[in-house]
């Protein structure tokens, strides 16, 4: 039983993000001061084999194989739930449903109606204190972070240009394998939102700002794959080689957007972008000032302060690891970086903090919901070649 | 009367464009050898006395006060058109029937219609050895031009992806007054025609492609600007406050499009990029390998070979000023780089072969008609909201 | 008692390093295949009370208050030693002499004579199978174990010249009070030994090569520091104003140098480069190759290959994130960067696989006493004027 | 005979300084507003055929083939002298003498002595109007320039550090043949005088300070190389191949330095960096603020004000190619680049104003034979392995 300081989790999934997140439990309390301390419980995996070895890897107490059981135990507080897309909604309002805090795996779901079931889901749990926060991890890169502190403070004037792009390249080989990822029923879509989500979070999150219409495209450049029989192609079954399936998800996705406040801006996700390893990139610009970022640079962030005099003007490299940048006091001396998986480390970091004041944590469910349906918005523009509105 | 080896030119404008072709006329013959001697002969301008004082300054022996006198005269070869855009089909037109050849400023003209009968004037004018060529000059950056024989070699395979954005901010400030380039009459329209037409271009002559489809947005974000008395404005008369006047063009233009061989693409075309003062930028990314340019560096193209090992790839940056890069030998050792000029330079010296050797100088006015009908469809879309052909 | 598999870790030290060194220890396991499970046994201060709380924080199971009686315990297999280059000597013997293993930070000492005792004592221990390494973490970033394949594969040819700096700016500042690390008595010397030592080491490792000869200077700029009553102030003593103190250390120490191979380099150490947080930066320049990184993007390696064609030669950025790439398979997919503190995972990792193996893990502390000799042929020829030989 | 705001320009040398310098003169009154027009008069050279056609293309008047000649010309103000070292202070010393203004190329001598000789004439003459300027052009990079004035202007508070190299590579290809440039005879140094005197002119223009004691090394890597008959041989003489000879200069000089100011500093210049080009690079360290620049991106000066609030601080890339900076007004629109070449416009754009003026320009035979003298101390320092102070 935990103590009242205490927080059990439960992990659903253990292999990239499973991994990610459990690092995250593994470290959050020796950097942080932490109101509430997490205990890494239970690891949640349909083969017990494999959970059992990863749990003794990554540091969790026991080991469970059907979610509905892990969600039933009474000694765990909190649901992490690191599965594909596909069974997000399915897990997430059953342990609400069942008094758990819930953290998902973004992109919150597959379709809008699923979304739309687990922000009412979230609501409904919240009246009895029970919370649900989405992993829309880099809201909590430091320089990200940084970057909406700048904005909100209004260090840009008025936005007016957005342009974000996600960029990798890891299926430029047409030779990789058929995955889940590949698979609509399972991924709900491709780039789009396994990436594409990360970036419209990130706009409407750091301008505090909708998307309001977009007119997209969806495009797949390699529309056969290999089947691989092993576990982490689309079946769990069979031989090495079994001829092609379908890709039946898009490998890019690109469209333009109008926003709530006026700005307008370009939006492209790919994992074809050859050379781009994860190039989360944006920059905006605004009446007074610009900002640029690389997630491939994740420690900087480049700011244009118009109102400086002007031959003394210049996009400025901020190294975003002073004391003074988010988060970041509880980490090394300036110039010592930070790696991508800290993201994490802050998003249950904050998660902690949330719970134990009896506070949304964010983004919420809602939030994720917001992104759905800029998602929905984009296939259906793609699907008709017009303008559409994305549902407030 | 030029000697056989001559080429007698008659330059009508004298403000940016006029400068920027005055240096590349004066400066040509001393760094490459050329088979026709370009001679600085007649300077054009409405006002005597300004035109007088810039030939003085810029290096030509006479000048005219009307461009119709100019094309009358037989001891000029050749007419370089820098006035604005509003006046190009006209001039362009009425030197090629006076049997001159031609050298006009981009974008070719204001409409496609006007852009249709300057290409069918140039067919006609070939037919009798008189040439017209549209000043594209971005295609003689060296880095560029080293960027299209990598493509074309195939060394990016099939190219997928181009992102391209020619960002600027001089009309950043709402105080910049009215000025011919933001009055539709004159300019046409906005952003688009100015630094739009350069990314189509450019994007059309790498590729050896041509954009098929489009969906766009434009976008005035300051839509009154004050009226200025002197002649930079849009008036010639009066004092120096008039009150405002209204911005008939886009600040902004933004577009996705689809290439005939298959390839997608963003395309952003803005004069309100806090920060970026002439950030024309491209990326393309193939099966094989990317490419990546920013104008604000023109000396530096990045170059990404996937065929490399594994471990060793990464974006070059290769410092485009060897020997054995394009026009660089006329110029100085390596690392001694070029600027944005010279590309003027590179324009007129192969103007001058391809005179000589009486062929087509490119880009055509049948290239330049191409761009017109990108801006035309552009135009389109973004007043109905959908997608349109570019006419073939 | 650690079972046949396990390494029980005393860790000295809780501050910077010693958070640095728990990190590693917490997660080495989680991401790699360890052959010994590291146990984090046992945690060291001189202060009961704050030992305690950053053994809870960190996660050490008990604590000792004095290194003595740590390293009579018989149930610790390994002593880390996290704390200033004074105590170094003492504690090292004392624990291989008590046959322990030791992994020492670095410098390895004070002064060579120090350091000669503990190669000698690391030495006679090893014919015992007792190990002893020191931590010069940055051999472990990836970029630059890549470099050093690159360099030992003949990429770069016959070496010529070394830059290497390390600059940071926490000394700017003439406020920043006196701390043991500005104390020749407990720090030997200033940026030469603390961030100085790095860079000789990581010279000497990149080329497998010696420093030969140096001239050097080392320079004070503020010699007089604010003291400060707290713990990290000279005295364990007294009140927040003491007056002003001497700071007895340089602040920056260049130096030229000839190597054995006959290359020749130039040596930066300073704590006052305004701007530069934790600029380890080196380029090495061959016959064939060159090769350039920064500490402040650890994640990249900037490679020249001049056996490549002339025009498609240049700096390549290579995003040292892939599998292939030393270390990093064991970490998150290409792109997603790592961050500083993964250098010690990395040296504890291979420390483990080193002592399971009964080899000599690497840096030895003769690799420590070759840089402690560079230090004080530094240091002599600082003094007198002239060019010091290392000795051998 | 030159009007009185004439100024009748004889030059001798046309190969790469002459052909740079011809731009200048031929560009310079197209661009600003000169109190004196230059008359390209006369182009001297050896070869009276080479001359000829030297003269033709680059814009020249007429020729002489003995510089005596030119000097007695009535019809000459001004010699520009852009031939090899060796013979500087024959040329300039004989046309000071002869009343003629002198503009000379970079180094000033080859010796100390000759550079002391030379400022004597030079001051001699100045007596009478006659004015002597040295060709140190990178001081005319407008972002060089601009840094200048911002260290003037204090906004690095005190200067507390310098790192400047010069880094090519064209001497890496030990089959590069020997050219004047590798013979003691008549370029005096190698690196040391050809590109490290860039920088130290550079570094004292820019602290407005002076180099007081240095602590050398100079290093020849390839010690001999073919010989090749052609004129850029050693010889005028013979064929294709006659064997090997000994290189006398230095490939690459690298020194410490201690400044007048207490500032220190490390400089390196070399012709073997393997895929640096023209990597004129420095880096200065103040109390409050750095400057960072590298000639390979001659637009652009990395400024950091430590004087910003913490969290915004960061190294700051000024595209120096806004109105306001120097020189730049008479150019394009900001982001319009400028190229290498145009800092010899700006130098005889200089030049011109101070000759008409009736003033000393800048930088003087007296700062020439400055920074000959740190030339002499860093061989000096070289030879016998001490620190040699700088006369003053």
């Amino acid at each position: 039983m935990a103590a009242e300081d205490g927080l059990r989790v439960g992990l659903i999934g253990y292999s990239f993000m499973g991994q990610a997140h459990s690092q995250a439990w593994r470290n959050v309390a020796s950097f942080f001061d932490v109101p509430l301390q997490p205990e890494m419980a239970v690891l949640c995996g349909r083969s017990e084999d494999k959970a059992r070895r990863a749990a003794e890897q990554l540091g969790w107490r026991e080991v469970e194989t059907d979610y509905r059981r892990l969600i039933e135990r009474d000694d765990v507080d909190l649901i992490d739930v690191c599965t594909p897309g596909a069974s997000h909604a399915e897990i997430a309002i059953a342990a609400l449903e069942a008094g758990k805090h819930v953290l998902c795996e973004k992109p919150l779901a597959n379709t809008v109606d699923e979304a739309e079931a687990m922000a009412a889901a979230a609501e409904k749990a919240a009246a009895s204190g029970v919370r649900a926060m989405v992993g829309f991890n880099y809201r909590r890169v430091p320089a990200i972070a940084h970057a909406r502190r700048l904005i909100a403070d209004g260090r840009l004037g008025d936005v007016r240009h957005v342009r974000a792009v996600y960029l990798q390249d890891f299926l430029v080989d047409p030779d990789v394998p058929l995955m889940w990822r590949l698979d609509k029923e399972q991924a709900g879509s491709g780039a789009l939102g396994d990436i594409g989500a990360h970036i419209i979070d990130l706009v409407q999150h750091l301008l505090d700002d909708q998307i309001g219409q977009v007119s997209a495209l969806l495009e797949t450049f390699v529309t056969e794959r290999p089947i691989q029989g092993d576990g982490s192609g689309l079946s769990g079954s069979a031989a090495a080689d079994e001829g092609t399936g379908e890709v039946t998800v898009d490998d890019a996705s690109l469209f333009l957007a109008r926003l709530a406040s006026g700005a307008v801006g370009t939006f492209e996700a790919t994992r074809m972008a050859t050379g781009r390893k994860n190039a989360l990139r944006f920059e905006v610009n605004g009446s007074d000032g610009s900002l640029a970022f690389d997630l491939e640079r994740l420690n900087e962030l480049a700011f244009y302060d118009a109102r400086q005099d002007g031959p003394e003007q210049g996009f400025r490299r901020i190294l975003v690891t002073e004391a003074q940048h988010p988060w970041v006091e509880a980490w090394w001396p300036p110039g010592h970086v930070l790696g991508w998986e800290h993201t994490f480390v802050h998003e249950v970091r904050d998660l902690l903090h949330a719970l134990a004041a009896g506070e949304q944590p964010t983004p919420s469910f809602g939030d994720g919901l917001g992104v759905q349906r800029v998602l929905g918005a984009v296939e259906a523009s793609a699907a008709d070649g017009r303008w559409h509105d994305v549902a407030p």
